[in-house]
C-alpha cells in the first residue's frame, strides 16, 4: 500500500491516530520538505513515529517517483505531507504513477490552511477562489492574482491569500554553474505581502485593495496553541505593526470581502488591533450593520 | 480549558494525537450531533477514548451554552465536531460565549469536507464559494444556491455543494402539538441532488447546470477506505446511476468549473462512469485541451 499522510499544520501530534499507525507499519517512510513547512524538526518526528524520515524534496518528488513507489504493491510506504496531501500543492502526479503501476493508494487526510482558516472566524462558504503571492523581485512582479482578487471582491468573498516560501532555493550565480547550494528557507512575512498588494493596487487602480478601508485578517501557525497569532486591521494597520506581532512563519492572509457579516466582525474584536477603526470601517465601507 | 476538538471525516481513528490527548485528559466530553456524521457509532468512540460521551443537540449547544462550559476554567471539557470545528457550520457562538466569561480556549483542527474535497482531483484554489443544497418539500424549494453557483461558473470556478442531513426532524404535526419525536435521520441522495439542480435550471434557465453538458464529481465517505465513494460524469450520468454507486452518506458533489485543467479531467478518469464521453464533454463544453 502506498498512503499519503496528511501531517496537520503544526507539530508531531497533529497527524491523526491513523495516520501514525499507518506510518508505524511502513518499511519506508518520506517526509516530503518542500510545499510547506511544520513547526518542527524533522528528528523530532522521527523520535515520536518511532521511524527514520527519509527527506523528500522537490526534485526526488517528482524525478524520482518511482524509487518512492518502489516495492509498494508488496510493503507499506508512506509520504507524509505538511497539512492535507491535497492542500494548496496536490499529490495527483504521484498517485497516477502509482495507479499505472496497479500500486493500491491511500490517503489519510488532515487540516490544512485551506480549512483551517475559519479560525478567522470568517465563514468558510464565503470564501472565493485561493490565491498565491510570490516573492517580487526587481525585474518579476507577476500579479495575476490582482485578477483574482478582484473577482472574489467584486461578488462580496474573502480571499485565502498563500504567502511565498522559498526553500532550498540557489542563488543565480549557483544555479548558472550547477552548483547545488542552497539558500537559507525564506517566508514572506505580513509587512511584505501587505507592501507587495499596496504596489499592485497603486498600478492597477482598481480600487480593491486600498490600505485604510480594506479590512484583513493576519493568520500564522493556526492550530499551534500558544504559537498562534491571529491579527485583525486594516491593510493600512497591518502594515504598521512590528514583526513580532505576526508571530513565527508560516502566514497567510485573508482580505475580507463586502459579505462580511455583523457577527464576524464581533468575533474578530479580540484580536484587532484598534477596535474603533476595525468597527468603523466595517460600519461605512462594508456596510456591516452593528450595534 | 475548554477544546473543541476536530474528529475529522470517518470514524474514531480520524483524530488526531493531540486532540485523542485533549479528550482523554477532560472530566466532561460532548459530542455534537447535528451538523454532520461521523461514519460510526458513539459507543465505539468511547471505546475508543475511554470516556463517556454525552450526546449535544442542536437545542442544547444553543441554549445550554453555559452548562457546556461549566467549570471550564478550572477543569478541562471538550466539544467534539465532526470534520473542522470551524467547517460549514461555525462554533463562533461558543466560542464568544467562553471568551466572555475568560475560560481559555483551544481549537484542535482536522480535515472537513472543505478540503478533503481535494480529493476529487480538482485543485482547492480553483473552486469558488460553497453552498448548500437542502431538501425542496412541495411548496419550499430555495433557489439562493443557483446564484452562488452561477457566480462560481461565471468565473470558471468549482463548486462544492454540500448536500443536506436532516437529523432529529419532527414531524408537522409533532411540532404543531409540541410532542418531542424525531423522524428518522434524512440524508440526501446524489441523484435527488441533481434532480434538485435541474429542477431549478429549467426554472431559471440560466445554462449553467445543464444535464448533458455539464460535468460533476460525487463524493462520499471521503478517507474512509474502502467506503469511500468517488464518481464523475455528466450530470445526466450521475442521475442515471443506481444508488448504490454512490454508496453510503453523507454525500457532497463538485460542478466543474471552466477552469477545468488537463490533468484534472486526466486524473479523474480512474472514477469516471463513462470515460469516453467524460473527454468529449471536457474538450468540447470545456474547451480543455486533450491530447
Amino acid at each position: 500500500m502506498f498512503y499519503i499522510v496528511g501531517l496537520g499544520l503544526c507539530d508531531e501530534k497533529d497527524i491523526t491516530v491513523r495516520g501514525l499507525e499507518a506510518v508505524k507499519g511502513c518499511t519506508r517512510v518520506y517526509l516530503e520538505a518542500y510545499t510547506s513547512i511544520l513547526m518542527v524538526q524533522k528528528e523530532r518526528l522521527e523520535a515520536f513515529y518511532g521511524k527514520e524520515l527519509i527527506l523528500a524534496d522537490r526534485d526526488m518528488v517528482e524525478t524520482e517517483s518511482d524509487e518512492i513507489l518502489r516495492d509498494a504493491d508488496k510493503e507499506d510506504v508512506a509520504l507524509l505531507v505538511v497539512g492535507d496531501p491535497f492542500g494548496a500543492t496536490t499529490h495527483t502526479d504521484i498517485v497516477l504513477r502509482a495507479r499505472s503501476q496497479n500500486i493500491p493508494i491511500r490517503v489519510i487526510h488532515n487540516a490544512s490552511i485551506m480549512n483551517a482558516v475559519g479560525a478567522s472566524g470568517l465563514q468558510l462558504y464565503n470564501f472565493g477562489q485561493t490565491v498565491s503571492l510570490v516573492f517580487f523581485t526587481e525585474t518579476w512582479k507577476p500579479d495575476s492574482f490582482y485578477d483574482r482578487i478582484k473577482e472574489n471582491v467584486d461578488l462580496g468573498m474573502h480571499t485565502l491569500v498563500l504567502l511565498d516560501i522559498k526553500v532550498k532555493e540557489q542563488s543565480e550565480e549557483n544555479l548558472a554553474r550547477g552548483r547545488k547550494i542552497y539558500e537559507p528557507p525564506r517566508y514572506m512575512s505580513i509587512t511584505q505581502a501587505v507592501s507587495q498588494l499596496a504596489e499592485i493596487e497603486q498600478l492597477r487602480q482598481g480600487g480593491i485593495l486600498t490600505l485604510d478601508k480594506t479590512l484583513a485578517i493576519a493568520l500564522s501557525r493556526v492550530g499551534g496553541g500558544e504559537e498562534e497569532r491571529i491579527v485583525a486591521g486594516t491593510l493600512a494597520e497591518l502594515l504598521e505593526q512590528p514583526a513580532e506581532t505576526f508571530g513565527e512563519p508560516l502566514h497567510s492572509l485573508v482580505i475580507a470581502g463586502k459579505r462580511l457579516h455583523h457577527l464576524e466582525v464581533e468575533y474578530a474584536q479580540s484580536f484587532v488591533v484598534n477596535k474603533q477603526n476595525w468597527r468603523n470601517v466595517a460600519h461605512e465601507v462594508y456596510g456591516c450593520a452593528l450595534e
